[in-house]
């Protein structure tokens, strides 16, 4: 599956570099939604999260607490999110995993709340245990 | 840095547990977005995600397939969110570094956009320099 981020990865398209090593590659998103919004990206390439290697998802892990430091050193950001969507219907546009690092300004106005739901006890234990049943190591 | 999330990792607070190892926990978040919100947290005491050591940040990397899958398989969900917060200014209400895992379904209403602004190249440049040159190894 080739995306316009492995374009990017194999050098054919131009890229605002920040950072890069065999596992990931970091770079500035072209319609950042805050000055320094930054694309950390595995190179490994599949669309979902879930798909990832477990090395992958460790390099990719491993990597996000550096780039972050550098984006903030940068920025003088004084809080970020990271956003990462997997599937069309959250949002995902290129399909390729992808983590967006978003610095917070004063004036910032960008928002990524969401209406609080509550937990009913008994509906929680079963869903929590089905899940738990669910991982697979 | 204690937090609740330091009480629910050393046993005094329950939860509703979907996965534990060395370095993470995992579990459903009290006031989900959607059906099987939930939690992933590193043990490793830090407000930001920046501020997790190396080690505990590949680990965390590490358990997000893991958990997204097994999250996606019991639920059903047909795409998901992975949003983290750091920062009292951009959201964060437990100081203690922690991704929310937010599925969606077809009839789910949570949105996670923003206002796409545009890159100026020169200072695009520049921007990603002084990101690079602020990468510490």
């Amino acid at each position: 599956m080739k995306t316009i981020f492995t374009e990017i990865i194999e050098g054919r398209i131009p890229c605002n570099l920040v950072y890069e090593n065999d596992s990931v590659i970091a770079f500035l998103d072209i319609n950042p939604a805050s000055r320094g919004h930054t694309l950390l990206v595995p190179k490994e390439p599949v669309e979902r999260i879930d798909q990832l290697s477990r090395d992958a998802a460790a390099e990719l892990g491993a990597a996000i607490p550096k780039v972050c430091r550098a984006v903030m050193k940068a920025t003088g950001a004084i809080a970020y999110n990271l956003i990462q969507n997997n599937g069309r219907e959250a949002g995902m546009t290129v399909p390729h995993v992808h983590i967006h690092i978003i610095p917070r300004y004063p004036e910032s106005s960008h928002s990524f709340s969401w209406n609080h739901g509550s937990l009913e006890q008994t509906e929680a234990v079963e869903l929590a245990k089905s899940i738990k049943d669910s991982i697979v190591d």
